[in-house]
């Protein structure tokens, strides 16, 4: 089969490209290596069954012409930033929104029907149901990355019935492992490089998260892919299981043999949007026999691991 | 107050309009007259009150010219046809989704802060749960249409989260009345002047639907901005009642004095992503004290006779 993969030169992205080159599979990789790094295709690119295209999803035309021959989109390039939306609120309309456009009328123009999407737990906003299932009550969004995310999954849903596409939806939790490049464990494991005495916390450190470890996110994926059976495929990606923001810092201080001082930003939320529980209802995807293989705490201390290994991924870009 | 009013040349947008001059209100139309009509703007024109400004709401910088000194938006303008999505899948993430980026970025330019938004009961998607409430299971979505209506829900929802906006979301179900222009009461008046002894109806005609007159909407709406007390207001519009397309289709006929053979498409759907049974629970509305003063047979009938008064409005236009 040949796949054609958005994002990537990205964190889960790059993952999944080493997982379907190692499976035998062609991959094309179309990337702007705007949040991407050369670095993570390196090994694929001792394939021959790689291609590497430097293109950006706004480009519809290098866009349609680069999916050519492909069976199969894995739509991950996004703008991945939750937090940031209301600093430049047309970032997750183009990157998100708009880019998905893009994607599904590549795909059109080529005859592929077939795309794995990247969506996000965030979706539920501050969720009425917790653990929260994929037919939770209808939420209200509260952030823009999420609201793009939405309008990316009604624009895949739309084109499953009026083109006869199938879609494989992923709301996961925050993801975890090597080549992580943002979010918590990125930022504490930096500011504790910087000063080892004291960690900054945003909010009150006792919001509630879920996490799950990179390579359980793409056995994931690739389970729901070869065995579920609708139109339309919406799976919650997640563990069983939460932590508080105390207790993951806690983890990566020790890890990096630190005892600093936390302190606090305050308040329930680390940012406007932030959701201070987070617990997504993962019986869809474990009934169809997928189970993860590491906890929260194992997907924490993977991600420190591979940070003190790579340290040049801290290091600012032009 | 001083109410912009995007699309207010349209069919719901300029009864909206007269009935905010008639309150006292200063009022200011954006419309590009690509399905508004100079001639709804008849009587507001008789007004001090009124400003008329042509434009597209895809001119984000006349936009922002445009709102400078208003208090309130009502956000009508939109691409309204629900059925013709796959023919042009552009135009609904054009004029739905960026559109009403626009409009909310032209708000924060004007540090406006409420908004009305007329979405859809298509947004349910094929609804697991009739009546349908406002928090009925997360839907899949159906048609571009009502994924782009979701897209701008989510964006002006994460607006009310970011930047202190109230909002006021209208789930309608298909509006009827006075200066209706598009449709199923429209398609069957015209189809039955060309030839009054058949009426062709897409679908098996047995699709069942509900349908609010134009005066309720607008009832409704006022009352739900007067009290309701969210940040983000999401309401369901419509009666407590449905009819079959075969209903109203006779009602059409018997108005105009016809007794036409149908003849039908067959099928559930009358088209790709049609909803074969849209009944929103309105229990919600209600509870703020509205109540519907006409039924669906009143409103389709009222919409004819309108159609009637007024055969202008089939004119083909440039």
């Amino acid at each position: 089969m040949r796949y054609f993969v958005t994002g990537g030169a990205g964190f889960i992205g790059s993952n999944m490209v080493d997982r379907l080159l190692g499976l035998g599979h062609e991959v094309v990789v179309y990337d702007n290596f705007s949040t991407g790094r050369r670095e993570f295709l390196e090994n694929a690119g001792k394939y021959e069954s790689f291609t590497l295209i430097e293109g950006d999803t706004l480009d519809l035309e290098k866009l349609k012409k680069s999916m050519a021959g492909c069976e199969f989109v894995f739509h991950f390039a996004a703008n991945a930033d939750v937090r940031m939306g209301c600093e430049h609120p047309k970032k997750d309309l183009e990157q998100n929104t708009i880019a998905t456009f893009h994607v599904l009328e590549a795909m059109r123009e080529n005859s592929i029907r077939k795309i794995g999407f990247s969506s996000t737990g965030s979706v539920y906003g501050e969720a009425a149901v917790i653990p929260t299932p994929e037919d939770a009550p209808f939420p209200v969004q509260t952030s823009l990355y999420a609201a793009s995310k939405l309008a990316g999954e009604g624009m895949i849903a739309a084109y499953c019935e009026g083109f006869d596409f199938t879609a494989y939806i992923f709301r996961f939790v925050s993801i975890l492992g090597e080549r992580y490049t943002h979010g918590h464990v990125f930022d504490f494991y930096r500011k504790l490089q910087e000063d080892p005495d004291k960690l900054y916390i945003l909010g009150n450190g006792k919001q509630r998260k879920s996490y799950l470890y990179v390579q359980d996110c793409l056995d994931a994926i690739l389970t729901v892919i070869e065995k579920a059976q609708e139109k339309v495929n919406i799976y919650n990606l997640g563990t069983d299981e939460y932590c508080e923001v105390n207790d993951s810092a806690g983890w990566i201080s020790e890890k990096m043999g630190l005892s600093p001082v936390f302190e606090y930003a305050g308040g329930e939320r680390g940012w406007i949007g932030d959701n201070p529980f987070i617990y997504l209802d993962t019986a869809k995807v474990r009934g169809l026999g997928w189970t993860p293989k590491y906890s929260i705490k194992d997907g924490v201390l993977k991600t420190v691991e591979f940070l003190e290994r790579n340290t040049w991924v801290f290091d600012v870009r032009d």
